[in-house]
């Protein structure tokens, strides 16, 4: 059901020959309304594509009535044609809808320096097959249309009392903070204002999208945007929502953790006792990051060592010497020396869990990454992308 | 002749059973005078091994009598008793010199948590039979029982105006910054006193050693020591100590580079007209450990798109779109656009030459980096390092 199962949503997705696998390439989401209430975070990476500053312009008064995405080409570092590709892109499906181009959004993804002119046409011409198959039973095709390297179609939904959240994402490589390359689209039938959709989305990422870091390479196309159609009359308890729209995100961050290229271990890096929150983020995220730690992880090898070596990066507050850390429910590291041996750990699992108790304050953070694999460097060498 | 090139030095490799494979891990340098000075660098992680600890104390007088270096274990994180194996090895090694335990400075590398009861007597056993081998032709025997997954000892000498200086490093993989996994020790006999010998080793590994980074991991152990013994009786001309002895931290830094595990490129990244030195640094750094990047030149990819997104998280300052790019010599990208097409560029030679022109101001920078590759993955998950 993905971003057509709340009320008030239309979705397709077509084959505009953009991917040469002949697969679908672009998709439509459209908001019937009765509000066209929108809004949207990206990619902190300063190289943002034509798509995101087309998008963050548009997003500027929080309406959106419609979002077109494609795969098969990032649009990004393509000048200011690649900005006219994606002005067009809003433009005519604002034309076919009879609505504001400036309420259009847009997005990308594929190879960085992929937009000329074949592309534009290409996407134009999806656009408008797009527009033209928009149904409410669409939403399935329109998550399978923006499917790079990902392997399976990313789709989540959340029931309340009375209103539906639904939503669909991509993303497999340069999972990273700021988001990853990633694109999501969430719908909601629920009776949100702009601000209240602003707050409710940052809210909901800030712990979730922004936690997953596969790589540590930041995109430069990620956009993950929320659409209010208020079709459901129901205006929701404020924390219910929030908390099921967090719960949506956090299941579509572990579903574009389980299908990273080339991964063979969803590691989940829990950091408990810091100083903040902050603190607890920077100290995951460089254990995230940390290619030695990764490769051990690929290894079955509990390296704790390296665990140890990467927090010491960091500017977090905590003493070196008394850190302790576990390895799938094993305490292999005690205040800065060895514990348990090494082999009570038994890495085979594909989940892998990393606890590390910084004994500093009441503060804890998630982050979620993966190992460093053979099939990694395979699919990010082998292939342009 | 390596670190007993110049005057005044002697040196012993030996086996003292701390590598498996039976080859020499021990290595004592003894610096006989007239001068003592020592300076040294070390690793800016805040997780520093014991013999790290040590060492920054034992450098602060300026004097150097000895240094004890072994493989076979990091004597990371091994506790109070590590410490004390570090202590016990120093004492050692004073005793047998008739010099003060606070003059000596000791070195390990290995993994982390290595430092038992077996460690230390293998040490201290190692240490004795270590200066009781000393010899002025020790040189080529110490660079070898520093080496772990080293493939060739490395080892430098230059000659300046009646003054010399010798060199030995090992490290090939934690290569980072604020020091490689890497210990490097500096002999000369020209005359120069501790803050001389502070300055111009810190200015010499400023640009060398630190721009080295390899895996972006940041290891635990490392140090770059320099001795001074004045038995040239030569004060030499600053400047020209200055250069000789940067000169011979680049050749070192490149055979560390060159040696690094598993790689298959040698990555030069040279970022100009940028604003600050430290702004090209920045920018140099987060390209060189870009996880994507690195895998695209494995696979022959001049995947400049990577290069941008990497940039693109920098906060130097530039014009994301007007950046220039450069491969081996053809400009792949001008002002954040495709410029020449990829098949022109050639990327099968081991040597590779990234150019970076931030079109900002006038400051430079050049970091040293490998690609990510299959061997790189295997080495670093198939054996606890």
């Amino acid at each position: 059901m993905t971003v057509t199962a709340p009320a008030g949503f239309e979705a397709a997705g077509v084959v505009a020959g953009l991917k040469s696998t002949g697969k679908p390439d672009v998709a439509v989401v459209v908001n019937r309304g009765p509000l066209k209430v929108g809004a949207a975070v990206f990619t902190s990476n300063r190289a943002q594509a034509n798509p995101i500053i087309w998008s963050r312009q548009a997003i500027a008064d929080g309406v959106v009535e419609a979002i077109v995405l494609n795969s098969g080409g990032a649009n990004c570092f393509t000048g200011p044609f690649g900005f006219q590709t994606a002005h067009q892109t809003a433009e005519k499906a604002a034309e076919l809808l009879g609505v504001s181009a400036g309420d259009v959004l847009v997005c990308s993804t594929g190879l960085i320096g992929t937009g000329d002119e074949v592309f534009r046409a290409k996407v134009l011409d999806g656009t408008m097959r797009g527009v033209a198959q928009l149904s409410t039973d669409g939403g399935e095709s329109a998550a399978q249309a923006i499917m790079t390297t990902d392997t399976i179609a990313k789709t989540a939904v959340r029931q309340g009392d009375g209103w539906t959240i639904g939503a669909m994402a991509k993303g497999a490589g340069m999972l990273a903070p700021g988001l990853a390359t990633m694109l999501v689209v969430i719908t909601t039938d629920a009776v949100l204002d702009a601000p209240q959709a602003d707050a409710h989305l940052r809210a909901a990422t800030r712990t979730t999208f922004d936690r997953l870091d596969s790589d540590g390479c930041m995109s430069t196309n990620d956009q993950v945007s929320l659409l209010v159609s208020g079709a459901s009359g129901v205006t929701p308890d404020e924390a219910e929502f929030g908390a099921a729209l967090a719960d949506l995100c956090r299941e579509l961050a572990v579903k574009l953790q389980r299908d990273a290229e080339g991964a063979s271990h969803d590691i989940t890096i829990r950091v408990e006792h810091a100083a903040s929150e902050s603190d607890a983020v920077e100290v995951g995220r460089s254990v995230a990051r940390n290619n030695l730690f990764k490769a051990a992880i690929f290894g079955n090898d509990p390296n704790w060592g390296r665990v140890l070596a990467a927090i010491g990066t960091t500017t977090a507050h905590f003493d070196p010497y008394d850190v302790d850390v576990w390895m799938n429910g094993v305490r292999v590291c005690t205040a800065g020396g060895p514990d348990r041996p090494r082999e009570e750990v038994d890495l085979t699992p594909r989940a892998t869990d990393l606890l590390i108790d910084l004994k500093t304050g009441d503060a804890a953070a998630t982050v979620l990454t993966n190992d460093l694999t053979h099939d990694y460097v395979h699919e990010n060498s082998a292939y342009a992308s």
